[in-house]
């Protein structure tokens, strides 16, 4: 549905991206985003397991965290996350590329709602996101 | 209300700390423990930080989740993070030290809810938590 | 996707509701089940407004929690709601028809995650749900 | 702490409750109001019950939720909920009379943190509630 694309919506996420030192640190690499849309994934490293041996649920929500921003950001404005509420599902291991995907449910003036659904390397749900931001007065 | 105390609650909070890679990697350290209730805290660094320049949300919230499932593991038995709602308050810098007050407001047989405070250097609300845990069969 | 079924998914609903005095007295409907699938609706009258003239949120709420609770009683289990978090999206008003469609997003053991997604007449999404359940001993 | 008061914030969430239909059709009390705090009552009815025979939580979640909204209005703009996550922690039955606290955590030029904290007759916690509340141009 959404495919890769060098539009501007890309471009914005990419500049986010690139200036967000602990997305960058986690290894959070952009997907593909659109209007208020945007996948971004994250490649889980044996440090970044909890005491079950299964991914934190820190690192989850992180990814989760900077793609509900960021599809936000895709509207134009940079976006504070006021809230965000995360469900974990099934787990995750050292080794797996775990993808983010952000859709915008409702967008307003000032605020906005994202979901965002979280998969495992085979396309397995395995955490799903739901997040209000504010829009701040700056442009992307 | 609650001083520090070398118990069998302190340590158990201690040696899942010591097994859990991701929150050792964060830094996360631990300040008190009771039954019911877990105080860890977390320095702010500069690689985790957002493009905001403030304490990126993951890292506010991988806090507030290890301090969760502590909480709730005081209880004896090793608890996995069923979904864990968190508003972000206030802002907080690089050198901050954060710190995460878990309270549980309920504990049944299988299940419980705790809610988690968020406090940056200066004892200021910066977050505030709230989520339900899965008691597993592994006792601590 | 889901048509309408006389299955054992819509007798088990069907009695839940009969049994269940405030969701009568709300007027909930069932409209579609199936396994781990429930859709109902409710005509939002005037005294179920709020002080804006449109939809309260409880309403919306309590339609929506009827369905998260049912979508999870597909399984077998009756099911109590451990905790629920709606977003409001865009107003309904009186005189509309809301339907609230719960979808099972992960169903354990003992505990399941629900998503319900709320719609107006027109078939606009006005409220997001995210709901975590505990499955009772109580068989349907 | 927080002493009744014929006070100016009172007379804002009665006037509120006043031309709240769905909330006085619950039969919802105001108890008590300042700055950033609301208190509300409503007695559970015998149509308010579930089927496990225990209080709805749409019912349970209508009182905080315009204990949330009437909480925000204290600062003088009409608030609209964005979103609001209840945990139900323990069960309440016909006849009870159950109240809603309502604190402000945070409190911005557009948005705002509020903590619902909601009790049965006997002072015992019931459900707790987080949300996130946007302030509207009308003044109060």
């Amino acid at each position: 549905m959404h495919k890769f694309k060098e539009t501007v919506f890309r471009k914005i996420v990419t500049e986010l991206l690139d200036n967000d030192p602990f997305s960058m640190n986690m290894g959070i690499k952009i997907i593909d985003a659109n209007e208020g849309y945007c996948k971004c994934s994250l490649k889980v490293k044996s440090d970044m397991l909890n005491g079950f041996g299964i991914t934190h649920g820190g690192v989850i929500f992180s990814l989760a965290d900077t793609t509900l921003a960021f599809t936000a950001a895709t509207f134009g404005n940079k976006a504070l996350v006021l809230e965000h509420s995360i469900s974990f599902l099934r787990k995750s291991n050292a080794g797996s590329i775990i993808t983010a995907e952000g859709t915008c449910l409702h967008i307003g003036k000032k605020t906005g709602t994202i979901r965002v659904d979280t998969y495992d390397s085979n396309q397995v749900l395995i955490a799903t996101s739901k997040g209000t931001i504010f829009k701040t007065g700056q442009i992307n």
